[in-house]
């Protein structure tokens, strides 16, 4: 199954959530199912109990009967517009190599057996075609192309093994970062916080059937496509992760319980063959570094864009497009 | 007015978010307005409209008609039982500089310009008088007395003095923290996570105008009773902030907006005069060290118990107790 948040001003529920809808495989049609669950985080809380009522919505939407409508995914919000907690992992060893690298920093000495993660913002994700706010072109302005799961309420303690069994749903993140503002949020010890600004999934989150056999051993074998300005950025393969998602949920849970809802990120898609391209411009620009001496790619600019996805091998776009723009930000007292 | 969030397992809306009541000035009856909104997070997403509401039902429970019932924080979630982000904090530069004293840290070169800060854990704040899960005493399971504001929607951007006018509550915390699992964390360069895990929020939330003349310069100016074990463990003095509350979010707002009912956290609360004693042990631990060459109060063993309250000049409890003792946590299958 494939579910979406469609924007609606005259729910009911807390408008802020979305109007649950579930979304053909084609990605040409969709029904709402608002009246089976109020959200989508919400219908994590309690996901087995209304599972046969999706089961059957999507008969239904399969059956092409006319309760349908046709999916536009301007209309749509993230596909979890808000949730309680984002832990983004950083399960790609060869960017962290890469990123340190171009820092100056060292490696942590648990690099291979113990995850990096953070908490980052979950407050609000912005659309997936809004466009990216831009305070000071100082701040280094970046995007990371990552693989997100979305998990039921996990307990404190849970093993990898175990971890697994609460991916719920599967879909594509745009972790927005601002490198220049790093160096010095780190220096200070506590993590980053400014560096690390509202965040945007993709339209759709997918159940890990709809993967087929490119889900296993708890990573997405595909590759993931970022584009630049229009331009091929990368086409670096999601199956290449150090950690599985059960290793970084695990991780999450080692001292807490996870709330349903919980999105667990797998880091900026990098691959050791640096030939598929990147998925973030930092790493870029170390390649260039290492390569020519000196970064060339600068971070984003005023207008540029980036363009997220991801395919089956025959093509079918899985979780809708990530697509935006930076743009000036006017302010908190500019009228929208 | 005084807000709480009562355990009701019979609502219509989410039973997590608890029931939303008010709480007369002395602690002794409340009045549910959970007609008037769905609950204190969403209450603020549009506070300004709900007002009106809530001051008729606050004049009615100070008449004392037959619609309130006693209060016992018994039955109370965290009066915020859950929110979207915990900034939190530190603004009591005496406890950075003792801490970091005791890790043998480097003190950061912006320690009283820039405020440190971290993201908590908020998907599910414990119950007040619930104790404390311990996995692993070799974790150095610790409390942490804060002071908190719950704010509404700000903007990205948002000026200190202009940050100070979206404090619509005031609470006080327990963060909880586990000091064993700190160093190799912070050594990782990615911040706290597994060594900051769930916290406890007083059962009572109160509007600015309830602390009078305590309530100034962005500061709450009271002492913040710790006891351990029954003993006095500290009374220092809330209002000796360095940074005050319109500084942590507008630094917080910097780089995202804050969604309504964002929590700030003041950071444990200190004392230059060491006299008034602690809100946390490894302050405790790290004076002693320095008085006599060691530390010698050990950190929480299974049993032990931590009450953090506030009361007016006059001695009225402020926001009710939080109050529990640390257990040892029997593992992610055990039958709860």
């Amino acid at each position: 199954m494939k579910f979406a948040s469609k924007k609606n001003l005259n729910l009911k529920s807390n408008k802020k959530d979305g109007e649950l809808c579930l979304v053909s495989p084609d990605l040409k049609t969709a029904i709402s199912v608002a009246s089976i669950a109020p959200n989508l985080r919400e219908a994590l809380e309690n996901w087995e109990q209304y599972l046969p009522a999706f089961q059957q919505a999507e008969e239904k939407l399969k059956s092409q009967s006319s309760s349908g409508f046709k999916f536009d995914q301007n209309e749509f919000h993230s596909c979890l517009p808000r949730t309680w907690l984002f832990a983004d992992g950083s399960a790609f060893i060869n960017h962290i190599k890469l990123v340190r690298k171009a820092r100056n920093a060292a490696l942590p000495e648990t690099l291979e057996t113990v995850p990096l993660m953070y908490q980052a913002e979950s407050g609000e994700f912005l659309d997936p075609n809004s466009n990216i706010p831009q305070i000071d072109f100082s701040h280094g302005t970046d995007f990371e192309a990552e693989v997100g799961v979305i998990l039921d309420y996990v307990p404190m303690g849970t093993s990898p093994t175990e971890a697994l069994k609460h991916i719920k749903l599967i879909t594509i993140i745009n972790d927005v970062s601002l490198r220049g503002l790093i160096p010095a949020e780190l220096a200070q010890g506590f993590g980053f916080f400014q560096s690390k600004p509202n965040k945007i999934l993709a339209p759709i989150a997918v159940t890990p059937d709809e993967l087929g056999s490119a889900w296993k051993n708890g990573r997405l074998h595909l590759p993931l496509n970022i584009n630049f300005n229009g331009e091929v950025f990368g086409r670096p393969q999601a199956g290449e992760m150090h950690f599985h998602f059960g290793d970084l949920i695990s991780h999450a849970a080692k001292t807490r319980s996870l709330a349903a809802g919980t999105l667990i990120g797998s880091g900026t898609v990098s691959n050791e063959n640096s030939k598929v391209g990147c998925g973030c411009i930092v790493e870029k620009r170390t390649i260039e570094q290492i390569e020519s001496g000196a970064p060339k790619t600068p971070f984003m600019k005023v207008g540029d864009q980036v363009h997220i996805w991801m395919e089956t091998p025959a093509g079918q776009n899985i979780f809708g497009d990530i697509k935006g723009s930076c743009f000036q930000y006017p302010g908190p007292n500019a009228k929208s």
